[in-house]
């Protein structure tokens, strides 16, 4: 398994842990980490604070150029907030762990000529499939359902 | 003027009093505001805090029919990511300051049946045009330039 994913899920399952939704994230720039992060909506009572977004705060404040040229890993394809930040600071590749259990706007990475990878991981899928079963209202929460 | 558009002004003011980027948000629910905001990059260093995504953190964890029912405020034209984050919660409503200094993703709101409603406010006009004119770096960078 790719070593950023690997990671990407360590944060999804610490996220766990603290009693979190479990979606974990990482930034990659020139094979080097420049931030990861997980779902905080629990734990920080945060709205915004998705993986994704957690990711983009613990890498800081970046050139532009530096974002241009990065790779964002996420255990679950990224919602509406997190496809607009993924857009805004321009990052050239995602890759998704999987899209089973929620389908994000993928189709608008595509469009702006993001290169997307769904890498349908097994342990992605069974551990947001059982966390969803879990906790539906949580999860509804966090989707804005 | 809108009372509540006059303390997103507030809020943008606020902002720049703290050496910040002077972009203000308010979001309101029923006549009550459920939360208010900055751009918190320069004061945080964060590279998700713009002001719409503050007043989201501020009004904080709402039912979905609460957000559902709610009217953003915002001094400048929403980025692709205060519009994703828009769009997550289905805002209804977003009433706009102005946008001749920065378009934002106005078209993707109204595609998705969002009232977007622009003020054209010269107080906004002036406030944002000479912020960008006296820091260029720092204003590309919040949108990712």
């Amino acid at each position: 398994m790719d070593k950023y994913f690997k990671i990407a899920i360590d944060e999804a399952r610490k996220g766990l842990s603290e009693g979190g939704i479990p979606i974990g994230s990482v930034i990659v720039h020139n094979g080097e980490i420049l931030g990861k992060g997980h779902n905080r909506r629990v734990q920080k009572r945060s709205v915004i604070l998705h993986g994704e977004m957690d990711a983009f705060e613990d890498a800081g404040r970046q050139p532009a150029s530096v974002y241009k040229d990065s790779v964002l890993y996420t255990t679950l394809s990224p919602c509406p907030m997190c496809t607009g930040t993924i857009l805004l600071y321009g990052i050239k590749k995602v890759i998704i762990g999987e899209n089973s259990n929620f389908l994000g706007w993928e189709d608008l990475l595509r469009k702006n000529d993001v290169e997307v990878v769904v890498l349908n991981d097994r342990e992605c899928i069974s551990m947001m499939e059982s966390f969803i079963k879990d906790n539906p209202e949580l999860w509804n929460e966090d989707i804005g359902e």
